[in-house]
């Protein structure tokens, strides 16, 4: 094999790849990025057994051929070339040996054989369609915060895609849950999609995904089976296995008959909470919102350290109400607000509440208070 | 005690108060700082018992007196208040609190009494002297890469300020080392400063130092005696401890007789070194140097990863030389060099090399030689 590449295209693909590759690995072969070399296009493929990626990016084939070598040594020297340089990539198999070139730089890099590279089997896709990069992104973007951590809940280390209702009909819709708060996020259901399995995409990939999501204009071609996820831009394909475990009923956990509402700027409710949450011990953050007439007082006692307390004007008609949260949690929901004032819909201390952005039903957050 | 203060002026005071105390305390007293109005102006103090810094800011004082508040909390709430804000300290010495109000946030914070506050005794000092901050910035800024961190070798564990005597006459002088390398840089003798003793002012010391020396205009106060110094400006004071202990003769190891001269551009040498040396396993990041007319030829070797090489067009007008040296220690000293070329002096493969910008004999580098 040997190639010319602009160094710009090679980072890109070299970027994506080492991203993929975990840090820590017992088998050798998965620390590296598989490069295939023929027609007018060099493919660069990393994978850490759950999540593929190939980059394609273009070059000027000398000699057709295939290697592969550390994804992150590659990264490292590529990254440290000089803007603008030509790279030329020439594989020796009998030495074992990958040479890098660039101006006056010459590396030799160790490399293991192409054959030991373990490719993601090919699917069957039972649903194929195409949807803006823009709504892919606003999907995963405001539910992902979401995600449990707990491994023994694995079912929730991801977020639930899947089609559902909406308001104004069929929807694509995310949801992720970690037991404490609930993202629901809706987008109008893309033609073709209309039999896709729900998936659960692992929190790697939802990452991974993000970085292919940044052109607002692309289409993301999305396919789905029950074991597998594939998003494809022209250059980029991911794929990834699906968390094997049944997403839990959320929709009973989402409020419906929620009546006390108030509307507050998010970003004011926001800086609020931060600073009133300064004081409370790091453990159990909890912050009292106490509800009265257009008025909202947030506080936090603290025995060791101290207390805190800040009122904000705000729209509330309903009885008087003190409740208590999570204060990380109340950051989280507000700052997936970027438009609009945020909406609470409360029922008593008790109960979940409910946040949206305005009167926006395609954006739903549920939050579980805590006694204070 | 009662003030109002504008919150920037809180903020950089309680800044600095923070940064000094450490984050884990086994004594509660040294989490605080020490709050003290009176007439027009309050008085911040924090101390790690090595270290203390005072803080003068300018504020209303209602009612004089003192108290002691959480330094980290503090400092916490106040980045968190909106730009522009007045603050207002309160203390109840019967309650033991400290009320922190602006706008409508309202902090109620555990103090401790001011008498359990360890204030550090004042000293006599033996020279009293004051200097350019940009002056006193380049002596720190280029020799503290060099302090020692091995714990056992605690009279490296900083920079050494004395007086000596330079190519133009009396310099006032720091030298950093860790036994690998070593930093020499030198200023004119500032007025006053002829018998300052030689003290070795402790890291953390040259971090907060730096803290007190953005205006390039500012003049500083700098006082000395065997056991303390202080650097003042006139908001600021920083008194510490100095190093209790002999810092090595290292005039014996600045090389004298060197002549192998190579000249190179310093920014291009440190981006080239740092290629090469990606291909280096961590632990010894030998770089071997390959030194012709008017070349220079970088190399790595190592036996797991791989190779590099990089050939530089320099100045170089003597025998070949083969000589190496750890790549981190040939990036730090290269990217001190900001104005001029970087002018290597070699003797043998086996000696101590000697590194300067250009002409310049107020800033000497030295760097032992590793065996490639």
């Amino acid at each position: 094999m040997k190639i010319s590449i602009e160094r710009a295209a090679l980072l890109k693909a070299v970027s994506q790849a080492q991203s993929v590759v975990e840090r820590r690995n017992t088998i050798p072969i998965l620390a590296n990025v598989l490069i295939e070399a023929e027609g007018s296009d060099v493919m660069f493929r990393a994978t850490d057994l759950d999540i593929e990626v190939v980059d394609k990016a273009p070059a000027q084939v000398e000699r057709a051929g295939a290697t592969t070598v550390s994804a992150t040594t590659l990264h490292e020297i590529v990254r440290k070339l000089p803007d603008g340089a030509l790279v030329t990539l020439t594989a020796d198999a009998a030495a074992g040996r990958l040479t890098v070139e660039a101006g006056r730089s010459n590396f030799s890099l160790a490399t293991l054989p192409k054959e030991d590279f373990p490719v993601m089997a090919s699917s069957e896709y039972a649903s194929n369609f195409s949807i803006e990069a823009a709504k892919l992104r606003r999907l995963f973007d405001k539910s992902k915060f979401a995600i449990s951590t707990e491994e023994t809940r694995y079912y929730l280390n991801g977020v639930y895609m899947h089609v559902s209702t909406g308001e104004d009909g069929p929807v694509l819709r995310c949801v992720a849950t970690d037991g404490h708060r609930l993202a629901r996020i809706d987008t109008g259901l893309p033609a073709g999609a209309d039999e896709m399995p729900g998936v659960i995409v692992p929190r790697k990939t939802v990452g991974e995904l993000r970085k292919l999501l940044d052109d607002d204009e692309m289409k993301i071609a999305v396919s789905v089976s029950e074991t597998k996820v594939r998003f494809a831009t022209p250059d980029i394909t991911l794929t990834s296995k699906v968390i094997d475990g049944t997403f839990p009923d959320y929709t009973r956990v989402i409020p419906q008959g929620n009546t006390r509402k108030l509307e507050v700027d998010a970003s004011d409710f926001a800086r609020a909470v931060d600073r009133v949450a300064t004081v409370s011990s790091e453990r159990s953050r909890a912050v009292k919102l106490q509800l009265d007439e257009d008025r909202l007082i947030l506080s936090v006692n603290a025995p060791d350290s101290g207390a805190a307390e800040e009122e904000l004007a705000v729209s509330y008609n309903d009885e008087r109400l003190e409740i208590g949260f999570n204060a990380k949690y109340l950051l989280e929901i507000a700052s997936q607000v970027d438009r609009e004032n945020a909406v609470f819909m409360f029922n008593s201390s008790g109960d979940p509440t409910l946040m949206r952005e305005g009167n926006d039903m395609s954006a739903v957050y549920v939050v579980m208070p805590m006694r204070v």
